[in-house]
Parts: C-alpha cells; structure tokens; sequence
C-alpha cells in the first residue's frame, strides 16, 4: 500500500473547514490532516471536538495546531486546503508553493482570469493568477492532475456551469435571448460569522433574493461557459434551510429537438464522471437527492415545442459546492480514484 | 351604521376556509359568517374550534352547521365563499346564483375564459363562465362592483400577474425573447390533505421545481396579461416554509431605462390600490414582509445595461393570494372601503 | 366616544416592540403611539417601516422618534411601554413617573421583590422596587387596575404560573417531591442581536437545554407561586422555531382525583379571564393553537392514580409572553375590557 | 481477509430501512444486503433509488427484490434485519430462525418480556419472547455476541436508558419522587405514512406532547431500568425537525455528590463502549452533536444542593435509536469491532 497522503487544512472554523475535516479523517489514502485555525494561534493547540462538537469520538482527533513553517516541514505536508477569506487566501497560496506545498483553495482569490472579472474581489494583481487552475473536475480533469494551484470553484458556480456545459459546449443554445439562472442555496452558503440575514428570526420561514446583476460568482459563469455578460443572467436567493443549493436555469436551443436526444446529451458528456447523476428526461432533482453527498444532479423539462429548456441541478454547497469538490481535485491530483473517499 | 352583510363559507376545514372565518369574524361591515362544512353534513353542527383550535375564544364561536337551502333562506345569506375543490365549485356554484345569493369562488373553476386554457380543469362548458368576472381588484377593480360570480385569482398568478401588468399595459416590454417566472410558493399552497409530498419529511429542508411546462395557474397570465404561451415561462417550485410566494420575474424592456422611471410607473400603477406596496427602485421584498399581511408588495432591480429588469414580487399565499384578496372582492361588491377588515 | 389613550413606546426596534407597535397602532381606544427609538435619536425621526417592513401600510405610519421630555409632554403621554434592556427599564421608569406617566415595563427590572432572587439583574436597589405590580393579570387583576409602574411578567414565567396558580392555590399539590417546569422556547425568545446561538445553522434542525438550575424567570415563580427554590425546578430548551413556549410541568397532588375534577377546578379558576382558555380534560394545546394569539391555553392529563399530573400550556412568548400581556394590563389600568385590541 | 457477511434488510421503504441500506452498503465487513421489499413483491425488482433517490451512484445498486426463501438460502444469507410493522416482524422473526437465520429486528415485536407491559403490542403470545435478547449493546454486550434474536431497542428508550442506567445501577437515586423523563423527537420518529400529524402544515413551527402516561415504550425502560411504573414517568413529544431525539431527565439522588463524581461515574461505565460520548460536567449536548451520527451522548447539570440532577441525552433517532444500534449488534454477533462501519 502506499504512503498515505499528508494534508493540511487551513481554516478550520468554519463550515467548508469542517466538512474538510471530517472527510479526510475518513479518506483511506490519506494520513489525518494537519489542522490549523485562529483559535490554535491565539490559544494554543485545541482539540477540534471544541469548534466541532459532532466531529467527536471516542478516540483522541487531531488538535487544531498553531501555524508554523517548522511544523509543515515536520509533518512533511504536500497539499494544502485553504478554506479562509480571499484576501488570506490570495496571500498565502504563494507562499505555500514557495515551500513546495500544493494548494487547493476554497475562496474566490484564483478563480477568475479576466481582470475585469476579478476586479471583485479586490485584490492586487499577481501573476500566479493565470497558473491556478479552475478546479471542476468534470471540465479541466487533465489539468488538474499536474496543477500546483486549484482555485476550487463556487458552490453556485458549480450547480449553473455543470449544468449547462453539455449543452453550451455543443454549441445547442441559442444565446440571443439570454439564459436565466434562479438559484437558491441554504444558509450554510451565507458564512458562519452571525449576522442580521444569518439569524434565525430572519432566515426562518423567509425567502430573498440578493446580490441581482451582482453576485461575484458570475464571472466564473462567464469564464467557465465563455459567455458575455449579456448571454447570461444569475440571481442567487437565501433559501431557510441549512444546506443546499438548487438552480431553475432557463435556456433557448437552437434547433427543436426531444427530450431522449436532450438526455442522451447530457448523460454522455457526463458518462465518465463519477460525482455527477443525470436523471431520465422529465425527472427533477430535489435539494434532498444531494444533501449531505458528494454529488451534483442534473435533470431537465423540455417544452412541447422541443426548443425552450428548464434545467434543474441541485448539490450541497458545503460538499461538492466546496469540500467534497476540493478533495476530488486532491483525488486527482495524487493519482487517486476520482471519488476516493467521497462515496 | 347600515345592516351588517350577511355571508356564508362552503368549505370551512382548507387553509383558505379558516383565514376566510378567522377575517369575517372580525370584519367591521359583516355579521358572524355561516360557517359551511362536510363535517357538518356528516356529524351534525360542529364547533368551529374543532377544525381550528387556534380561532377558540372563551365566548362561543359559531357552529359548523349542515347545509340546506333553508337554511341559507333563514340566514338571508347575500354572497358565498367557496373555498372548495373546482369540481364541486362548478356545480355549485350556478345553484347559488339561481338562489340569488352572489358567489366569490376561490378555486379555479370559472378563471378561465378562454376553452384551451379552461380544458385543464376537466369541467364541462357552463354559459356562466363568460359571465364570471377575474377577482383581481387592481385589475378589474370597476367590474367587480358589479359582478356576481367572482373568480377569485390564484395565489401565484396574483403574484405574478401584479408585477407584470404595470410594464406590459404599457407597451414597455420585450416580448421577443420571453418572459420567465420563477415561482416559489410554501407548503400550504399544496392543499392541506396529507400526501408524501407535504409530509414534513419531504418538505422540510427541501426545495423542488414541479408542473414545468404544466401548471394550471399559467391560463390565468395568458388570459391577464395578454400574452401568448411562447411569451411567458412558469416554473413552480415548493418553499419549506409554511405560507407566502416570492416570484422571480425576469423581463427585458424594449427601450433603455432608468430606475426612477420604472419605479415611477409601477407606484403610480397602484397609486390608488391599499394592498399593493411598490418598494424603492433596487429594493425587494422578502417573504416576511407580507405574510399574515394581505399585501402584495413588490420591487424590481435594473440592469446597468437600462433594459433586463428582475422584478420580485411577494404576498401571503392564503391572504392576498386567497382569502383576503376574496374579501377585498366582496368589499367591493358591496360598497365598502377597498381594505376594510384587511389591514 | 372618551379621549383616545395617549401612549409611547421606549424600544421600537426589538421584536416585542414590534408586536407593540402592530397592536397599539390597531387598537380602538388608543391614539397611534409615539415610538422612540435608539436609531431615531441617532438619524433622527425613521419611519418605522424602515425596521419592520411587513408594518407598512400605503398611509403613512408614525415616524421613529428622537426622546425628548418636552416631546412627551406636547403629545401628552399617559403611558409609557418600556421594551428595553432591564438595566435601562430600571434607570428609565422612575424618570417617567416623576413625569407623571405610567410605566408597563417589559423587562425583568421591577418584577422580583425578594432581593436574593432580584439579584440575579445586578441592579441597584431602589425603593420603587415594592411599589411595582407584577402584571400578571389572571393574578392580580385589582392591584393592576391602579397600578402607576406595571412590570409585565417573563414569558417562560407566564406559561407556568398561569398552569400552576389554579392547583397551588387551592393547596392540591406535594411540594415534596418537588415540581418540574420543562420549558420550550421559539427563537425569538433570544432577541434580536445576532449571536452564534441565534445564528440560523446553529438553532435550525436543533433543540438544546440552558440555564439549567440558573434561569432568571425562576425568582418570578417562587415569588408569585409562593414556593421554594427547592419545591421547583424549571429548565428552558431553545426551540428551531420563531415563536411559542410550550411548557411541559409535572405535578403530584396530595390526594387522588378524577380528570374532571381538575378540569372544573381550571376551567373555574379562569372563568372571567377572558385570555385564558382551559381544554378539556386529556387534551393538550400545542404551539400552534396560541402562535399569532393573544391567548395561554392549559391542558392536563391525569395518570390512572389520579395523583400524577401532567400540564402542558402554551403561548405565544412575543404576545401573551409580552406584548399583548402588556396591553392587557393597560386596558385594566384605564377601564377597557380587558381583551380590547388583542382578539 | 475473512467472508464478508451476508445481511439481508427487510422492509427497505422507511426510514430505518433507507439507513440500514447505506450503513450495509459501506460496511466494511458485509457483503452488500439482500434488499426486500414489499414494492418488489407487487411490481419485481426495483432499483433501490427509486425509493431513496439520495442513495444513488452511478454505478448500479443492488435492486430490491421479491421475497422467496429460496433466494434467502440461495444467497446464503445469515442474518436478516426486520424494519416491518411489529405484528410482521412478530409473524417473520421464528419463520427465519426456523431457516436458521438470526434476526435482528427493529420493532417493538420482541422487547418486552413481562406480558403486561408486552399487552400494548396486541401480539399473540410466542414462547421465543423469552429468548429475544434486547440489543443496548452498552448493557447486554455479552449475551448479544451468541445471540439469535435480537430485538432493537426503541429510539426514545435507548437515550432514556442509557442516560439513566450508570446512576441506577449503582444504587444512587433516589426513587421515592419519581424520575421525570421529557423526551423530544424529531418527524421521522412517526414513520412514513402521510398523516395530519406528519403534514408540514401540523409539524412546522409547531412543538406538541403526545402519549402522556401511555407511550409504548415505556415498559422497556421499566424492564431495563428495574423500575415500577409509579417510579418513572415518560412524556413524548414531537419536534419540528427531521430527525434527532433529546431527553431532559430529572432525578433525585439519594446523597449530596459532586458534580466530578457524577461526571467520574458516568464516563468510568461507558469506557468501552465506543459510541456513547459522556460530556465533562455541565457541559449539555444538543441534537446537532449526534444528528447523522451512530452517537449517543450524555451531559449533566446537578444542582448546588448535589442532589437534584438533569441529565440530558441526544442521538439520532434512525441511527443510534434504530440502524446504528442494529449494525452494532450485528458487529457484536459476528465478532466485529462493536463500531465497525459507523464512525
């Protein structure tokens, strides 16, 4: 057997942290992971059952351990998870490389490549930018395998690009009038940090929209798909449930067509990809199909007349949104099967 | 002060039944309603409280009573609520009119004029469905002074049909590429008969798209709103949350705009409408701002580009989207002020 | 028709006096309130839909006022409704009745006389302290009537003296073994500053235990119930719902009974309060049946030894628990029945 | 590496049959379950996801199939897991030990052996009662390792027993007040069937007590706890979640102790038990900390006088209260580690 794979996570607080946790601690090729997080910074190391009171066993966990150079180099990490703001993010992730250590990031820093796009985030220019790769295994699963930097997608982006990519790549959709994506995520998507929209008085038995003509996930809708903002129009919405993200997306083909040829479309460009389940035409995913797995679910209703499309795709946003999708890149990336660990 | 209105309900145990008994209850202008129910004609007058713990008062409640034409004689019952399955409003009611007692009916049976559109409720052609006049005060606000079988709206159509009618009365809109509607309703929407789709462990933490394509309510903005059925897109989906609709509207404008004059033309759209809130251009209801309220409240938010518009529209699906838009009907039919036992 | 009371409310932004705004703006005896608030003092007058949105009317409502004295007397304030902080309720009320303004205070400030449980609030002491009326008003109807500083009773406290009063009264009940109040709360109950307890991921889909042995509504109970600390013992649990209190209690009586003996001996003890309703014996209320009321509603079930006695009453915490309680002891405060603008 | 195991699950469409199916299918020790269900007897085999659509992979699952007692030995399996109404799995359990097939069964069918308490199954007298063995590995490892019918405690009872046996056993309570246990669980506690009680429109939002002095399962804490009725006293009630269970108990204890010597106790009797966590001293857990895990855990608050103490336990109610706990006896039967394939 060989040597199990050495991992950090950095970021350990909050929900795609934990769910990283959790996962590698069962992940058969790998050694449990390095933990680091604030709290150990401030207050030396922690046992992670403290942030993480359900991750408990019987059996000691891994504390959560301060950060130190000398403590990578001791552990001997190859890879590490970087689930933090993308301002931390975008400056540690080379540091990181300088030490030899691969990154998997989980924030928005290395997803965009079009400066206009990125300029969202705010942050200085640095030319590792164009060396990260855009970590959807589904579509860059070559690159990925000898990527140093992984800029782990969006769990929105996620939902509207893989449901969308047979179709668009195909060159089927007819672009002139626009594709709409209604999407909807749980709470979880919103952060940990309690807030007025986070409380349970507001998010409870409520639905919003937000972020319309705004969000920073449409520049990967664009990137991803090669679409010019006008093509492409996404709304997020906070759904009152934990976790989940489900997308209504709304697309014009080109040529009418039925839903066996839709079908067949979709569940051939998907044929060898283990984390994505296309349904029979007609069939809907619900955010329950995916809650709480590693898989995203795409299905589809074509109208009567063989031309307008209403795809559905639902996943959990912490998981292949985020944690489940990081691991499947590091599944990659050391020659493992795709979803090691994530079935 | 003028003789209090003499009403009755004919299907008191729906959600919709008990809003109608709990607002007429306290309405200023109406006597105690009579309270009809099956219940009743199986087990002779019942309590009112035993349906609906949460209408008890310490001084009696009127009964549940059997129905009979004598009774509804003694009672000098003047206007009917059907809150009743379609099929048995249409045989109804006819049998009402010909009492010379008026008829709101809050199921789907007369909404429809058109016979394409009407065929997918299965009823057999009446001459009275072209007499039946579309309960959308804002709308029709002149005809139903006058009117004696009401066609009470449906909950998503109110919503929907509110938020489009100020832009497509006016010529402003795009038809070109279509209009989506992204719908989101809770789960008394689904009837209160117990299924595995309202079973709280279906429906909670959940969302699901359904009837894509196939929804009764789209006759209704066809019919409304003008429209052709390639012109308008309507996708249902099911909130885990008890009660309200947020509808999702996405139009283009023929010509570019400013906020100001989109916000402009909806507030003086509904100037003079009580139960109609226009929010501030780039401000959107959520849920909580209309439910247990008889609002509809709606906003918008503009594209830079002064021509793709999300309109978001919300109400209370059993208040404005039945039972309070009912009584606004029957506050109208009767001379009183638009809003009375409403606000 | 008498002068319409002249009332204000201290507070504006919380969820009680958010319920107080609803009810007083609707009641029948009362001018629309004057509403202060910590914001208007900051931004100056705020409408008042700007913190509640679902308040809004097309009409104007009353604007968010800055406090002042001279404000309070050109409006001439009778009463004053303080939904503040209890160490701000303390300093604040004494001022008011030196104006000449009753004060109903929402706060646990004035409800404890024994300084060992008051101490709990670390506040100085202040000989108003044995002036205020606990403003239960099942209890103490007569005092509230003449009453100049009312302190309105905690919510979990109201769910369990009004199901013990009618039993403890009469001396029905072995405190030997001791009383258990195993309490439940909606969110709301937590307030409205956001926090990792309110924060949505934390409550949804949760139920947790608190202030074991250490809660600051157990003084009210040994005050108003006449017990022991030790003959009681009371244990909150915070509920992944927004609103409501059921409270399960659990009672030995000295000697066996029939259910219908307790059922009249209940039924009896509230027979002119008209916000209490008793249910028949066996039949226990649940959160619904008060939530959106102004009603406690108690239940019981007797075990076959007729001696082991569970009660079970409910109510909604933001309205019985609050603000409706406390409108109730202004109506007996000025002569109004006593359910005027809560039914 | 030894012969996998070869389970069959009987009764796949509920909940508990849903876990088993994945705990079974991911078990390292067992082969992949014979899946039976009564869908399969009416229509043939059925893939399982059309039952469970979450528990689909790309790859095939195995399908449910019709019931035949030759396919049981043709696919030579050794023990069966009943998830079936109790008057079934009272019919099925001697027919499969009679084929020499040890059963595992979830219902209530084999718990009792006092017929008194047994009476509230309605059940015919069978003399393998006797022999059943009730599966709380905590209390009964030994006799469950040569087991050949196992009968799988109820949900409620295992947190109520299992919070309750290190104080009891030792002699430490005192029984003379009674043991007051007020339990919460989640929906899924009340099984599949649509009914008003499971609608989302009953449950949501809502917290309602059931059962008062007459649930089920209280003649297994009588009989596991060696209590008479009049010493214990269960109340249930029904929390608006989807899964999770936590009892708040309150017991005396006959001498004044120590909060170090309670948490000593508790932690010293479950040492080698891997799945019941033992909280340090008033630290409580709530339902979060088990939901969707095989864990029960347990915390306590003893009050200052060091006699009156609130345990509080939690677990999931379709694992450790049902699945989990049926896998741990199974691994206990067949020489596994007790935790194997649930952690």
């Amino acid at each position: 057997m060989p040597q199990p794979i050495r991992t950090a996570i950095s970021g350990i607080a909050g929900y795609a942290g934990a769910e990283l946790a959790r996962i590698l601690l069962a992940h058969p090729q790998a050694a449990p992971p390095l933990l680091l997080g604030r709290i150990a910074d401030e207050q030396g190391p922690t046992p992670l059952e403290h942030l993480h009171p359900n991750l408990a066993r019987k059996q000691p966990l891994p504390l959560i351990e301060p950060f130190s150079w000398q403590l990578l180099a001791e552990r001997k990490i190859e890879v590490v998870f970087l689930a933090l703001p993308h301002e931390q993010s975008h400056q540690q992730a080379p540091e990181y490389l300088a030490h030899n250590i691969k990154v998997i990031d989980l924030s928005g820093a290395w997803r965009l490549q079009n400066p206009t796009n990125a300029a969202v985030y705010n942050l200085p220019p640095n030319p590792l930018q164009t060396e990260a790769i855009y970590g959807s295994p589904e579509l860059h699963r070559e690159k990925i395998r000898t990527a140093k930097l992984i800029a782990n997608p969006g769990c929105y982006s996620t939902s509207i690009i893989l449901a969308l990519a047979p179709l668009l790549r195909a060159g089927l959709v007819d672009l002139a009038p626009g594709i709409i994506c209604d999407s909807k995520s749980g709470i979880s998507g919103a952060g940990k940090t309690p807030s007025p929209k986070t409380h349970f008085m507001y998010a409870a038995d409520n639905l919003s929209a937000y972020s319309v003509f705004g969000h920073r996930h449409t520049g990967e809708l664009l990137e991803q798909l090669n679409l010019l903002d006008s093509q492409i129009q996404f709304t997020p919405h906070l759904l009152p449930i934990p976790r989940g993200i489900l997308s209504t997306i709304y697309v014009k083909l080109l040529d009418p067509t039925t839903p066996a040829a839709v079908e067949k479309h979709i569940m051939d460009f998907y044929a060898s990809s283990p984390l994505v389940r296309v349904r029979p035409a007609g069939t809907l995913p619900d955010i329950h199909a995916t809650v709480h797995t590693s898989f995203c679910d795409i299905g589809f209703q074509l109208a009567p007349d063989g031309k307008r499309l209403v795809l559905v795709s639902t996943l959990d946003n912490l998981l292949k949104g985020a944690a489940s999708q990081a691991v499947q890149n590091m599944n990659l990336m050391y020659g493992f099967k795709e979803e090691e660990g994530l079935a």
